[in-house]
This record gives C-alpha cells, structure tokens and sequence, in this order.
C-alpha cells in the first residue's frame, strides 16, 4: 500500500527514523552510564514501546492508568504511571498490581500520601520533586519531603525512590540553557534523594526526564534512569530547541487538499484544528511554523517554509502559496504535515501508518490507545 | 450516580441547558421566518442531533464523513456534509447516497466540480461561497460560480444551492459587528444564488451560518436554511462574543485535584491540553479564559476568574489560587472547567456524562463519534 491510497487525514511514523532515534536515545544514555525508561505517552503504541525499551531497564512510563491498563495488556510489567493520580484512582492502580504489573505512580503531598495509605493496599509510590517547572512536586528543601516519605514508610507502603520532570527545559532557547537545566534537574533529584537517605529512608532510584534535558544531559550520576518520549517521533519544537535534525522526525499528519483559491494564494487541506491538534508550541520560539510544518509526500520540505497558517475543525489554510508552489498542487493531492507537538497531534488517531522510509510505503497498522477509561 | 463519583476527566453535559439552547435557536430561526440545519460537528451525538433538530426541516450538518455515515445510521437522511471533500471520499459518498442517505457536500472550484462528474455517480452539491472568511469557497462575483454550476449541470449532478459560513464573525468584538457580518454572509449567498438563477440554474436552497451569526441575524429574506451548531452546548468564545450568558453554557469538563502546593499558590486538576484541547480561543479577546474557566461541581463560577492558566498533556495548572479558594479545595475534590471552545473539547471524548442540573445527577450516558474512520 502506497501512502497516497491512505484516507486522509491520517497520521503517519516513519519506521527507520522512529528506530534510529529509538537506538540513539539508549546509546546516548548508556554511555552516560545511565538506563532508559521511555515515556509512551507520545505514541501509546505496544508496538512502538517495543523498539523504545531500554533491554537494561524494561521499564516504562506512562501518564495516564489507561495507558498503564493498555501497555500491561501488551506485555508490559515495570510501568510508572509518572503524574500524581487522583485518589478515585488508587483502587485501579491496586487493581492493577494485583494482576501482576509494577505499577508505581507519583505523590506530591503529604494529603496523597495519606490517601494512598488510606486505601489499605500496598502501592509503588515516587516522591515527586520540582526542579524547576513549578507544575507538580515538592521543593527538594521542603521539609514535606520528609514528612511524605514518613507516612509511606508508616503506612506499609513501597517507596520507589524520587522523580522529577525539567518540563520548563521547553522554555529554553539555547543548547547552553538546556544544558543548565538538565544539571540543575539531576542536582536537584540527588539532593532530594539524599535527604531522603540522610533521614533514614531507602532510596533504590532517582528518575529524571523530559526529551531536552536527556538529550543534552552530560552528567548521570546519581541518576538511575531518564524518563523521556517525544524523541522517538520527534517534532517542530524540539527541531527548534536542538533535541533532533527536521529530517529525523518521523511523525507527520497526511492530508488532502480540498480548496484552491489562486486570487486569494491560498491552498486548503483536509488536516484541520482536530487532524494537528491547536498546539502552537513554536510560536514564541524563533521559527514560528503555525500549525505545522507543511512536507511533499515524501515528507521533505521541497516547499520551503510552507506552513498551516490557520486551522478550523477540518480545515488546515495554507496562505501566501508562491505561485511556483501553487503549480505544484491539485486538488485531492496529498502533502504531509509536520506537527509542533507531536504528543497533542498522535493522540487525536486510533492507529499510526507505519511507513517505511525508502520506499514511502505502509509497512504496518498499529493500534493506539486513547482516552482515559 | 452523582456526578463526583465519575472518573475524571469526564466531558459532562447538562440536558436541561441543552434543550433550552436548542429551543431558543429554533424559536430564533423561526421567527425570522427560516429553517435550522443543526451542525453536529460539536457534539458528534446522535441524542443531541434529536434535541436539537428543527421538525420543520429535518436535516443536520456534519464536517466528516465519518459524521455522516454515523448519524445516517442514527436514523438521519438530510446530511450536508458542510466541506469540501477530497476527490478520495467521493465513493464513500456515493455508497451512503445509495444506501438511502440524501447526502450532499460542497464544491468550490472547477476541477473539485470535475473530478465529481468524472466519479461517474450522482451526487448532490452545494457550491460554496466565501462571505469574508477567505478560508473555502468563490466569491459571489467570481465568473467560476456559474462555471461550476455548468459543469455539474453538464455531468448530470443534483446542485442542492449555494452555502456560506461567517467564520470571521469570531473575530467581531461587538453585537453590532456580528449584525454587520450576518448581513453580509446572507446578502453574498442571496446574491450568488441570483446569479446562477439568471444563469439559468435552479437554485431551491440558500443555506449560512455560524453560531454567532445565527443568533444576532435580524433577517433571513432569500436564506432557506441556517447552519449552526455550538449554540447547542455553548463555550467561552460564545459567551465572550455575546451569542449567550455564561450560565447557559451546557458543556463542561470534571476534573480531580491531583496537587496543590500553598507556598507557589497552585492547584494542578487531572484535566490537561488532551482532556480540554489546546483551544486558546479567547486569548485575543476582552477576557482571556487560559485554557478555562474553573467551577465548583455544580457548575458555578463560586471561585471567582479561577482559571486554567497553563496546560501539559495531562496537567492543568491554576495560578495564583487567593487563600481563602485554596482553602475550599481539597486533594482529590471536584471541579468543573468550562471550555474556551467546545467542538475542540468535546472531540477528545467518546461520551458524554448527561447531567440534570438541578439534581447534579447523571440521567445518562451518551456515546458520540469521532476521528474520521
């Protein structure tokens, strides 16, 4: 099956460069001296989490218990579910452990904690630290942080280690400042964990992780293992914050053009608000490239800096078409889309195309999961 | 079952407000002495298509394919399926008008109307006329109108009328300009179809519309059908723009309180950019909503302008939280969060939680479609 026969919108993953970024990932963390545990979050594809485990770890995350279920379901047992779930939610969790997974998932206060212990049934929980983000998590100086791993300790509960997420690593506009942010995230995590330990408490792991900070990490010690998705697809922000070259992403969004108005230098396609999702994560950066990235079937940009300037629910507009450029289209012609965030954009699709590279061909259909329940 | 006892995020949706918006619109419309054609493309709920369809018409509007082909099975015959589609979709097209579907779609440009004719079925077209958005359709001057026409004439196809849409009414800042821009998309439609009458076309249907548009038009001469469909469940946008109050809003998201952390005035809910879309729709407006505003569990704005200022895939962030709300909320508790715009919101869910609103009770549970196979 050649791409062009697939229904648009679809979205595609490129295998190769899926696999190549896969393998550089683990090798640039290993040779840190560190192991790897790939975020599904991005993909939510059993297949995808294949290439992507680290064979040294085995272990993976996930945001949400659904894709926790979804991954189990696909063989998967180390899952840290790694946001700090809502209390209506412990009893899924024990569920399942019960069933056989290493299931673990993040507490932030002492109020969590209490109500972990509440339930009565032994959980995996990690402290989670801020290092930065300010979103979730404990300060690694905050006398909380004792007093959570108190109340686990007490209430029988298995205590993973400490976690922590370098998220505001998306506000950097230099390899420098990430760079700083990647050690200030490690500093930050050890400290906590050696806190942690200094009051007593065993600390088996430090996990740390956000797609910048472990590419451009150059120390891991004292780091047990990174945590990070985005690179295995890759997309528009992090070409623009140096984490991967354009050419090594691997997800992009096929679509149909539809409308062509000459007068008006404009070409629509059938990929709108819902096919790419309204991320404008490049917006504030130095390459602002709308909603997307606008590729030949090929998925090169032989169009120049062609972008989706504006998106309704299904239509995606591209403005200002050179004229040369608009020679080059028709109706019902296909273009791909590179997106800004390839997270919010994969999760808008039940399956991935999976394509391979060379021959531009669909190799594969893999199902993804979706959704909370 | 109560609505804290779902598992969050969940999209709620309050039937009572539902059935007055859709009341109030029918009422509107007929008054003016026209027809509603409710767009479906919001709610993707065949429940909500039957509150919200006008007995004195019958159809419904949808934006995919996958749409039309659901509600058809719903029990639906009149489907616009109000884009232009790519030449691909054409025999899923032909194979629902041949199942007994009376579906029809637009055309905006001569090779669309071409490659139509060349699928060799018989299909019904509407031509699609741009009213100022410039996002699809010709100008109502444009020499290809008739052109169009000619060709779908010659190739023995069903020429249903002329449609248009008013997007760039969300752009207006005050009633007056939503008047202005209703007057305009009805005056440009009305005047195509008169051209293609003095072509020696028949044109039996006008149809326009958009939610704002529909609500402040003052006059329906020559427009045998309005198109509109957020009026149903309301957002943010709506209330910013005048269409309606706040308190009719019917759509809302529940979310739990996964962390709050005093010192950095901060309360995270499990509700993100996935579970309320990265829609930022009211960002250039007078009141700038984030990503939503935040209400008690029975839908009220008790907290003031408490709103999600900032979104991660599964995290939404409310900032500087004063004391005395910080102090009503508790690890675990309930919020509501009222969308910036809901066709975005309500697509990242595949049900839909109805909720009686003087009982804040769930009465049902309603399945919808999505994606775009």
């Amino acid at each position: 099956m050649q791409i062009h026969t697939v229904p648009t919108p679809a979205a595609l993953i490129e295998i190769d460069k899926l696999r190549d970024n896969c393998d550089q990932m683990l090798e640039h963390v290993h040779a840190l001296g560190s192991r790897l545990r790939p975020h599904m979050k991005t993909l939510k594809s059993i297949e995808a989490a294949r290439l992507a485990v680290d064979p040294r770890h085995g272990g993976i995350a996930v945001a949400t218990l659904n894709e926790a279920r979804h991954f189990f379901e696909g063989g998967f047992k180390d899952i840290c579910c790694a946001v700090c779930l809502a209390p209506e939610k412990f009893e899924m969790a024990a569920r399942l452990a019960e069933a056989g997974a290493q299931l673990s998932f993040f507490v932030d206060s002492v109020a969590l904690a209490k109500a972990v212990v509440a339930l009565g049934a032994r959980l995996s929980l990690w402290i989670e630290i801020d290092c930065g983000e300010h979103r979730t998590g404990v300060e690694a100086d905050d006398p909380a942080l004792l007093e959570i791993a108190g109340v686990l300790r007490e209430g029988g509960q298995t205590l993973m280690g400490v976690a922590t997420h370098a998220g505001h690593s998306y506000a950097c506009r230099s390899i420098e400042d990430i760079r700083s942010v990647a050690e200030r995230e490690r500093l930050l995590a050890v400290r906590a964990a050696n806190r942690l330990r200094g009051g007593g408490f065993s600390i088996p792991h430090v996990s740390v992780g956000s797609t910048p900070t472990t590419v451009h990490a150059v120390c891991a010690d004292g780091v047990t293992e990174f945590r990070a998705g985005v690179y295995m697809a890759g997309d528009l922000v992090q070409s623009v914050l140096g984490s991967l070259d354009l050419n090594r992403v691997a997800f992009s969004v096929l679509a149909s053009i539809i409308s062509m108005q000459r007068e008006r230098h404009q070409i629509v396609v059938d990929a709108g608000g819902l096919a790419l999702s309204k991320d404008r994560g490049t917006m504030a950066t130095a390459h602002d490239y709308g909603y997307g990235l606008v590729t030949d079937l090929g998925g090169q940009a032989a169009f120049g800096d062609l972008i989706i300037a504006d998106v309704h629910q299904e239509h995606g507009e591209i403005r200002n078409v050179p004229t040369h450029v608009f020679d080059q289209m028709e109706i019902g012609g296909k273009v791909r889309i590179l997106p800004n965030h390839v997270c919010m954009t994969a999760a808008m699709y039940d399956r991935l195309h999976v394509v391979n590279t060379a021959t531009q061909s669909v190799v594969d259909i893999w199902q993804k999961t979706n959704g909370w329940s």
